[in-house]
């Protein structure tokens, strides 16, 4: 990783259309790179609604090849913008194969790399497996030029698993594109206890891995298409530092844009400091490859 | 596990001669079965000041076998009250073989199981490579009349792996005995980095794996013997439900019983609506027995 770096999260809402959805992202991007963003990352399948509070099969045509139109849009945005992109799509890989899928643009322009979300969430309003085969790139980082990119995707923030395996593949930061939000049927008590966990749960996989952990969620209501009580997303992205400690942190309604430098010598002199990755008993943990151990 | 159970944790200092330091367990046990606990835990290595502050050969003698003096102290106690209590101990395996060891004695006085810290720290204030060898039993939960118990110890707190491999073993909570204070040398900031660091990676045990977490620790100031700048350790004691919420909480001086309900039915619950257990990738967490992926 470079030295020192920008880096920068675009909260926004994505429940219009796809063009108007872009739209608001190309403004944002634009906007980073001109407050001086290196990086920037934007919510969970940007260019859409969250499509996945039902299982239909006319949402099959959202999706898109990889390079495709849309990869050549954002492709062109970084090449002029000169900053790193990560965006979320909904990848056609072949007929009947879909993924959802990170794309890391570099600051030439290029696809650096991409990253198929790995663990796939299947609940009442996130109705996922349906549409998404789990990942079979592994938990591979992706080079770029101003570092190493340790790209994972929502229900993958809820597995240290794979920021563990993220780091000791050698990523610089953890980045979390996410799509999650609240039941308004819920009691607030249960609302802040969810947004608690999730944020919580992130601020750990810094803490024990020594590095820094960005996390871009989208905002605003989501309808539920199907009679369910629809989804508000919560906004609430945020850059934690290498000890877990706050940097940048947006609130569960803003559109914002969140700016931040990271320094690669903090990591280092975290892990000097707590020296978690010395000591892991790594032969003791072939259990970890097991569901359960009956 | 029983359906209900009452738990408690005993947070104290630890800064006395073992004889003091003993009665001081022994009447605050007492007041949590009075108090209706099925279970207690003390602070890691409660017997003794922290004696690691120091690579100190006469120190070994502190080591005591199990089954021993202290185990037959401490069964007897837990017949006489009927509980559930969880000690640390500086276990003498054979001349030249010792651990930092986790001893459970069921509400009978038998000794249910015990746990070999497996992760062992050493940083300067925490020569604990110096005394106590890896542990050899695993990540192996301890089966009690109330229910299977992760015990672990202190810096394995740090680690997911160990609470993760608790809970695939079928852990029905995980009880973090600790002994870990403040540098006095360090800024308020970074005091409470660390403080929170360490709130933050053990409520995120609970979050990922479904279930309460509980981390007992020691109080007070206790002086470096060696010149360095002694250990103010930070207390902090907590328990918390399935999702990470705070149940109880201690401050980061008082001595304290911490006491509360848990409910089985609660656990079950919370995995139900957060499957992470459903969708781990065991097909790519090889990476995970290895140190780095280079």
């Amino acid at each position: 990783m470079k030295s020192r770096i920008t880096i920068s999260a675009i909260q926004q809402p994505c429940n219009a259309d796809r063009q108007t959805n872009l739209e608001i992202s190309i403004a944002k991007i634009t906007e980073a790179a001109n407050a001086g963003a290196e990086l920037t990352v934007l919510p969970e399948l940007h260019l859409e609604s969250y499509f996945c509070q039902s299982e239909d099969n006319s949402k099959f045509q959202l999706a898109e090849s990889i390079p495709g139109a849309t990869t050549k849009i954002l492709g062109d945005l970084a090449a002029t913008l000169k900053i790193v992109i990560v965006a979320t799509l909904f990848e056609k890989r072949t007929p009947g194969l879909y993924h959802n899928t990170a794309v890391v643009f570099d600051r030439d322009g290029s696809i650096a790399g991409k990253y198929r979300k790995m663990h796939i969430p299947d609940d009442p309003g996130y109705y996922e497996k349906y549409y998404f085969t789990p990942g079979d790139l592994g938990f591979t980082p992706i080079d770029t030029s101003i570092g190493r990119l340790g790209v994972l995707i929502c229900w993958d923030q809820w597995f240290p698993e794979a920021a563990r395996l993220m780091t000791l593949a050698g990523a610089d930061m953890l980045i979390y594109p996410t799509a999650i939000g609240w039941d308004p049927l819920d009691s607030e008590e249960e609302k802040n206890r969810q947004l608690d966990a999730w944020l919580t749960i992130q601020r750990a996989h810094a803490i024990a891995n020594g590095l820094p952990v960005l996390a871009c969620n989208r905002t605003g209501f989501e309808p539920s298409p199907c009679g369910q009580s629809g989804i508000d997303f919560w906004g609430s992205s945020f850059i934690v530092g290498p000890q877990g400690e706050f940097l940048q942190r947006a609130d569960s309604v803003e559109s914002r844009l969140l700016l931040c430098d990271i320094a690669a010598g903090n990591s280092e002199t975290t892990r000097q400091m707590w020296p978690y990755l010395r000591d892991r008993r790594i032969d003791s943990y072939h259990g970890l490859n097991r569901l359960f151990i009956d």
